[in-house]
């Protein structure tokens, strides 16, 4: 089939937004971060060891907009930004469903995810700052790939903790971030206090997120104030700067005269999905649209369908603040899918503010269901996504047979995160019917 | 450092070209193929057991201009077209240069290469003519990744013969195929008369690109006319449909007032180099640009740096007709070097030609310094290229270098082919050490 071309609906450079939109100005019961000693709310001073003053400031804030500094609007242009907002005429014809489909493409970053929309920013304002270093962990490799590349954009070095199970078994992480000019470390590592600890102690282990995290504190804390922590998830910050996403996607959708009645996204830490809808669910706390807002879990790890919302630590090892959160308890261990990127035990305490508010509806997806939307992806628009985004695809395409049923016109618009060149492994066991269930055990 | 949001140069989708540019029109001393048997021109009807009449038609055509369908534009814009050329800021500022550095995008297909531009048009032109099956033969796997996909825009099946060492040695080639729908056999296969006389003789061969070709196209004749065979190089008509690269490229030139000084691009059998240069070239014999094309090969298979222009066959086992060509002989083996789409014994006779003619200077190089150049377009570009396109970059840089030495504001235009994701063992290797020197053996 012949596909219009007006399938493609871009913004020019200078469509980039100028202002992040800010949603903590905008949720009624927001509550504060809590020091786990003294459970009062965390000062911005004892943030100062890991963070520098301009991230503390934005993690902290209030204000419904913040300024995107030119320098990052440029730079935003070297990650394909502004991404193209695209109708998946073909999945739509597959379906044969009334429902039109859109979805914003993340997948054009040179990064491969969205990933570097905060990278870079938080890469902007530590160079700012003065820090020579950024260091971070990553798992799936995803987020220490985006800083390793931003770093290079300002003139700072990076470090990342990659989680050893990672580190052995995803070795192209590692090498683009080398390629990068990133020092990459196998988690637990020699290079930290905590990291020999652990490593004493249990010489074979594989390591996790949690250990991870804290070594990367240990060398932002122990460095005398030349290097900060990078967080690529979970914290105000990093959902304030991937409204970049959802600005353009607003502006896209205006000129087009679109008006979604869904817009879907995954969610793991929330990042991707708090970029892609907050600027929205903020007309929606105005009023002004209907849009539904899904945000897809793995069944592996469905902290929003299944947990709790209460305080609880972050990480595994009990280093962070406590943050009030949607969360399965900072000790679950979710089973290792190779949605890497939703394997959390938690989730952004603004997204799960969103939720208890109302203005986000969780679901859940076993993870062959996913990799089968993901496949269907691929022969209708010829894009292979990246294991996350096949989350958000699966529930789009069920809200594209539920409007078949109904007859309904339905308009749905999902976030595609990332592309899975790198996650093709996956896909090679959905294919030969390895793929294992991921559901959670009851 | 910042760069300006005008290093990007868009058109938007009705930029996508309306014609392609025929250079056989253009050249004064082109020959035909032979038929080896006869040594008389190959006819038409010959040809139609393996191709269908239209592409026959392109293949042996001398008109100027060739329009593209419609339905063809249409679905140009799914691979992502028009793509950006895009200014290399950052890599001119690190090679402190006065030259201005730019790059056509090819990276920014779905598939990853620019070979979808003729995927596409010979998925169309079959499924018009009723075909109902697409065969090809693949080595390093990126153009029976295209052709896999492009069949589905169409609906029509692929079926393809991927040489075996590459089979089992790039499980992930493989695994998009899969993904994308389509039949795929390690060559030799037991499918065919030829591929089960190899396996008989040879059990533990690993396949040759010869083997495979021979095998597609026994596939095709032998089908009764249901299916056709698709080749993604070295062809006249494979030439033609990728100048969508040029045509777009000259007229984003114009737009943004560049006026190339050089025109850069990496060479196998021919097709992104063509694609890239012929629309320019023609204005070069026409007299309106000074404008030198580079050709940069491997040092592995250097054609027309260091072969003969002769008749000779297009493939290993003699079964194609004569084509005058550069070539180092079809018994010529190029050493496995990282580049696999570069590995080719001969050239596109209408590259040759236009060598041959002077409009075209080859250069070769070694791949470790092809690799250098791509971990430097990763590190200030934040683009990992694929290990074909780092030849181009390497003879770009080494232009901006000769720039900077004369103190001259050179304009260099380079295409980027492919991007390097499905690549990183080779950057691997690069960054350990243990990457092979790749020259030919004096």
């Amino acid at each position: 089939m012949a596909i219009p071309k007006d399938a493609v609906i871009r913004l020019d450079p200078e469509g980039i937004p100028k202002r992040w939109y800010n949603i903590a100005a905008d949720l009624a019961n927001l509550e504060p971060m809590l020091n786990p000693q003294t459970k009062e709310p965390v000062k911005p001073e004892e943030l100062e060891a890991i963070f520098c003053k301009e991230i503390i400031r934005q993690e902290l804030s209030k204000e419904r907009y913040i300024d995107i500094p030119e320098e990052v609007r440029d730079n935003y242009v070297s990650l394909n930004r502004p991404s193209p907002l695209q109708r998946a005429y073909r999945l739509e014809k597959y379906l044969k469903t009334p429902a039109k489909i859109y979805f914003k493409r993340e997948d054009m970053s040179p990064l491969g995810s969205h990933k570097g929309n905060t990278a870079l920013a938080q890469a902007y304002f530590n160079a700012k700052a003065g820090i020579q270093t950024l260091t971070t962990e990553t798992g799936a490799g995803q987020w220490g790939t985006a800083l390793a590349m931003v770093s290079n954009l300002f003139d700072i070095k990076s470090t990342v903790f990659m989680v050893r199970g990672s580190y052995d078994q995803k070795p192209f992480r590692k090498t683009i971030m080398h390629l990068y000019g990133s020092e990459v470390y196998a988690s637990p590592s020699a290079q930290t206090e905590y990291g020999r600890k652990i490593l004493k102690e249990h010489p074979e282990t594989s390591g996790s997120l949690g250990i991870a995290i804290s070594e990367a504190c240990e060398l932002a804390a122990m460095s005398g104030g030349t290097t900060k922590y990078a967080l690529g998830s979970v914290m105000n910050h990093v959902m304030l700067h991937q409204t970049v996403i959802g600005l353009e996607a607003m502006e896209q959708m205006k000129m087009a005269e679109i008006e979604p009645d869904y817009m879907v996204a995954c969610v793991g830490g929330g990042s991707n999905f708090a970029g892609f809808t907050f600027p929205m669910i903020g007309e929606k706390i105005k009023g002004k649209t209907d849009c539904e807002f899904i945000a897809v879990e793995p069944e592996a790890a469905p902290s929003m369908t299944k947990g709790e919302f209460k305080y609880d630590f972050g990480d595994t090892a009990g280093m962070t603040p406590l943050i009030l959160m949607y969360t399965l308890g900072s000790q679950f261990i979710p089973s290792p899918i190779h949605a890497g990127g939703l394997r959390y035990h938690g989730m952004s305490p603004l997204v799960s503010e969103a939720c208890k508010e109302g203005y986000v509806k969780p679901v859940s997806y076993d993870q062959t269901s996913t990799f089968e939307a993901g496949t269907l992806m691929a022969r209708t628009e010829g894009i292979v996504p990246a294991p996350e985004s096949c989350h958000a695809i699966r529930a789009a395409i069920d809200l594209a047979l539920e409007a078949k049923k109904t007859g309904e016109e339905k308009t749905i618009v999902f976030c595609l995160s990332g592309h899975g060149m790198l996650d093709l492994g996956g896909y090679e066991n959905y294919l030969n019917g390895t793929l294992q269930s991921s559901a959670l055990k009851e």
